[in-house]
């Protein structure tokens, strides 16, 4: 692409700081800058340099000239600044770049980006800094949407995703089989062009092997998706219970030991669920069953209702019980996809059978944990702790990638539909036509992930309107 | 100064942002951003030069040693960063200084300083950089306290200040005359060692005229506190008059067209203020005189003390009336002081005669302006708004060098104490030793300001220096 405008805008987060950044991107960033900076003429400077000088908000003075230090007191100085210069291509937006870093003041800020304005520069959208990076080829589409993830990470886990991601994840796991599938749909398409002669270009056996391949590779990652999304958005937990079987004495404890790690991180807390926290890595939610909590003692019909509202949303439910397992077995039906941990509690007592309760319960299920646990003398906290991590991980290694992206997954299922399209086409004997039809409709949905196909305008709107001002 | 460990923080604004800047300084900086960044060997790069790569949290890498893809990713990588190197000593804080610019994610920001603490570094203490700056003798008190104000200068008149402060404007003002009563200090102490002698060393008659001149200095700047203090902290206004004088619709007026402008800014509002306006760089903070408005039919004494107590924050006082001035003459004792515009409303309406109400009123002060206003044909608005501007202004240069801190203003009051005593015992022909003390006095409270305390150090130099007569 070739922009003919320069962009600006402040790049770090509002408020009050000891620095702030405004950041100028295009073909006349170095010149416009240079405009308004008393200095070092930057439009000499090396690439990756840094410089030292003021920024003034009218270009009176020109540079070599003496100036007393009146004569720049009214010249409308705005600040004292470091200016850094990087040439294109290689910085963030693969366009010439340069970042001023100012007092930490928005005054100031604003000031800095009037007067880039007043030059010619204009304001930047929001996300409109990833966008070039994006369309002038230096990220793909998954990569600049991974930035995004990568800025509002809140734990481990959903960091280290989104920095794979960032490093081109997905789009290295796909390009090898992509490369081979546009392979294969040219050779089908020569096909074509020579349908008289009823020749055979594309070996269907390697075509049929491929297809398989693909189908793995995808079905693979669109399983990822269900737990990179709970490692985004926070894993839904619910602690059920009659009340006093020890429910927000179990939350309790596990929130004292996390939450000042929690709360070192702005905005961990969402308005709709009551707490989160954070075990190694991985955030859980707890849904409120406060609904349950009131009805249980006659699992009157309206009850377990409630009860199955706030279930459903959950992915791990914690059924805790003193006596004996009649809710769980009530709500048994609807956890067969969820993780269920059936908890005897307050084992320190004494007459609680650990054993005797479970017997009716299908124990064997895999999804099923039975232990019992003591809060208060700390029995099996942390084995709760280990197999609540160990069944959101289940199986998913660190450096696998992961989906965690709808759009990405919406693709991948559009892309098997269209590869099973194909494979069921072969068997049949499809024409040679329908079937390439098939075979770039794969493409187009592969290639729609890393925005390797042309995206539609509204899409890239979509993605990057989600980025904040200044990225 | 020389201090021995290296100190780290986000020196960016808190929240969510496209970038963060996370800053170490000290002499093991570059050592230690280099033990965990992966890329260039920053040890070996130029002052004011910007590197690519990855910050990790482990140095498990050997620089230069390949690495795959996979074990890069298992290395704990926190981010892709870019990293400015700077060295001591032109650097913010004269010492080696490191600026870390990574995705601005509270959650990585907060890994990279747990990462640069494992390395060695130390979590700052607020101000801590500028401090060092300051001990490391880059930049004087007065400098490093206007880096506070720059940062929170929400209006014109206020970033102006500071920004003339941190570039030395109090110093410069003082530092000529400092150094002269420095020089005649060490010729009065020089008499004392040859006091048998009764020799002169110092010129009284030069003496006197440079005490003559530094008071008249710092009486100036002492002038400049009011106005300095009313820049930074808003000029205080009180809008009084009878029920439906046009009080409100006067305020919303100037409000509705200045408020874009000042919401803009964050934190412009004060609780305590109700409304607040930058007119022309110049915030006005509008007081609340509720009290008045309830009281001032009968003008009972109750209702005259609560308008009084609001009256006497304000610095201006704008008294709208329609038919009378009872008000303003009630209150006339206490308005010496202040700015008073005294304003015939609603010109616009049949019968007002502007001239016919003032009869009585001292219209000659000074301070006083007197004018019809009709808020609904937009008569005399500008005008209200250019001499509210003015009055605050009277006089003050945009260059004049304004004390803004009360810290400065105690400073300069003492030092004017000490000088006159100085004075006064030139005059009653007090002992040399006397002379010396109130001297140094004087020295002392003026490098109190700039940070320049150690007097003896600079009175020794001077002798040294100067005088070495072999005694």
């Amino acid at each position: 692409m070739d922009f003919q405008d320069t962009i600006c805008a402040t790049s770090t987060a509002q408020g009050i700081g000891a620095l702030g950044i405004v950041r100028v991107s295009g073909k006349d960033a170095i010149k416009i800058v240079n405009q308004i900076f008393k200095g070092k003429n930057i439009e000499e400077a090396e690439s990756h340099t840094v410089h030292y000088g003021f920024i003034i908000s009218s270009p009176t003075f020109l540079r070599g000239e003496r100036t007393s230090n009146t004569q720049l007191q009214s010249s409308n100085m705005i600040d004292e600044v470091m200016v850094s210069v990087f040439k294109a291509p290689k910085t963030f937006t693969a366009e010439d770049l340069v970042e001023i870093s100012c007092h930490g003041s928005p005054y100031i800020q604003q000031q800095i980006i009037e007067a880039l304005i007043q030059q010619g520069a204009r304001m930047a959208e929001p996300g409109e800094f990833t966008q070039r990076a994006f369309l002038n080829g230096r990220i793909d589409l998954s990569q600049a949407e991974a930035v995004a993830d990568l800025i509002s990470a809140e734990n481990r886990a959903s960091h280290r995703i989104a920095l794979n991601q960032m490093r081109g994840g997905i789009s290295s796991e796909l390009k090898d089989l992509r490369e081979e599938l546009i392979n294969f749909t040219a050779l089908i398409e020569l096909e074509l062009d020579f349908s008289d002669e009823d020749v055979e270009f594309a070996n269907r056996k390697e075509l049929e092997d491929l297809i398989q391949n693909l189908k793995s590779k995808i079905q693979n990652l669109i399983t990822t998706f269900e737990y990179g999304n709970a490692i985004k958005n926070g894993v839904p937990v619910a602690i059920i219970g009659k009340p006093n079987a020890g429910k927000s004495t179990l939350l309790n404890a596990l929130l004292n030991e996390e939450r000042a790690i929690v709360s070192d991180i702005a905005g961990t807390t969402r308005d709709t669920i009551e707490e989160t926290m954070t075990i190694d890595g991985i955030t859980f939610r707890f849904i409120d069953t406060a609904g349950i909590r009131e009805t249980t003692d006659t699992i009157e019909a309206i009850g377990v209702e409630k009860a199955k509202e706030k279930i459903s949303q959950a992915k791990i439910v914690i059924h805790l019980y003193e006596d004996d397992i009649e809710i769980l077995k009530e709500l048994e039906g609807m956890l067969q996809e969820k993780v269920v941990f059936n908890l005897l509690s307050k084992i320190d007592k004494e007459g609680h059978d650990h054993e005797m309760d479970m017997k009716s319960l299908q124990r064997n299920h895999p999804n099923y944990h039975h232990f019992g646990l003591s809060v208060k003398k700390n029995i099996n906290l942390d084995r709760l702790k280990n197999e609540l991590v160990e069944s959101v991980k289940s199986g998913v290694d660190e450096n696998t990638v992961i989906i965690t992206n709808v759009r990405h997954k919406e693709a991948l299922l559009k892309a098997m539909e269209s590869i099973e399209n194909v494979e069921s086409g072969m068997q049949s004997g499809l024409t040679g036509d329908l079937l390439a039809f098939h075979l770039r409709d794969t493409l187009r949905h592969i290639g729609s992930i890393t925005g390797q196909i042309d995206v539609d305008q509204d899409i890239l709107g979509t993605i990057f309107g989600k980025f904040c001002i200044g990225k």
